[in-house]
């Protein structure tokens, strides 16, 4: 049975990982006949994000491995503990936690890095020849982690699309429920919550690119 | 098109509304052609657990309406403002939650008492003659929503099954895939987290139960 390390970046769609599409990608992995594991850095969150009011909850504080416990039924490991041989593929659904705790597009853009445990798990699971799939914003960490010329989709976002462009990966315009393959990296990306409108819409997208990274596993 | 009232407790298996529950919920219900609206109390959590640990997180106090919009992506209103006449059915996930927010079994068991504003918002449906859905732990509170003799199930746990009974409900034992009707109440639950070891195995009943709710409404 094919195994998923999947990596998590707290719970939450504005300073975590996006509910919906974790909760998607875990049932189409089961779906597909496979299993994962969820990890996360244990590091303090950027911040906190009230999402009833959509502002910084000043003052608050909160882990992104305790909170990505929430999000997996306590059943999360630290990422320090994640080894590359254990698993067939990888996979980081979107929120902006991708861009707050795992790597800082969202304060810095273009000029972004990519955490040094999340970057050397992928590249170890890419040098073994395994798969990945990043979903929704986590595609602006592809070129930082594969390199000048990988290809990519985050959906049609302009302004996403050129900072990607402007690291040195090659963006491509992607529909909700269609997938971005660049086979030379073994990368699998969709846009879903990027252009998603519903629950079942951003499932289109992320059963497709559940589906091709577990085919190149 | 039919439109379901989700009310929501939190956002987490042990202090609010499970996570795997209330998407696999909004799932099925876009699956089946409706709409879902969520709605939460905005009451302070009876208690904040740090889901890594399984403790509770001394010190830290969460509010039920802010997490609640966590899990909506900030798509969620307050509990006080939901009229039963805008809504063909209503769906309350399991989850602790359920149990500690929008009721105090988990604290008083037999003894508990409903949210007034839970119980008579589902007895305005019930009264329009519009049916409910109640998710793993969430039926330890249809009795005292629906009065003496009314028919549900959490699965085949002994001790909660006795306490449903004390308060005057019959409990039947029920496996994770089925469901539990009680035609009058218009009254449908499903065990799922009390008794699923995956998530796809809890889509499944929570599947069938979304079904039978919608095919009532």
């Amino acid at each position: 049975m094919k195994k998923v390390a999947l990596i998590l970046s707290g719970c939450g769609v504005y300073d975590g990982s996006e509910i919906y599409e974790t909760v998607l990608t875990m049932l189409s992995i089961e779906n597909h006949g496979a299993t994962y594991q969820c990890f996360a850095p244990n590091v303090t969150q950027l911040h906190v994000i009230n999402h009833l009011t959509g502002e910084v909850a000043e003052g608050e504080s909160r882990q992104v491995l305790v909170e990505a416990a929430r999000l997996a039924r306590g059943e999360v490991k630290d990422l320090a503990e994640a080894k590359a041989a254990d698993f067939d593929a990888v996979i980081i659904p979107g929120g902006f936690g991708a861009a707050k705790n795992l790597s800082d597009f969202a304060v810095k853009g273009a000029e972004m890095t990519v955490r040094d445990d999340v970057s050397q798990f992928v590249q170890a699971m890419h040098s073994a020849g395994k798969p990945t799939g990043l979903i929704c914003i986590a595609p602006t960490m592809a070129a930082n982690i594969f390199g000048e010329g990988v290809k990519c989709t985050v959906g049609n976002d302009a302004e996403v699309a050129e900072a990607i462009n402007a690291m040195g990966g090659s963006h491509q315009d992607c529909q909700v429920d269609k997938v971005c393959i660049d086979k030379a990296a073994k990368l699998v990306t969709t846009p879903a919550y990027m252009l998603a409108g519903s629950i079942s819409e951003a499932a289109k997208g992320i059963n497709r690119c559940v589906g091709e990274v577990l085919e190149m596993a």
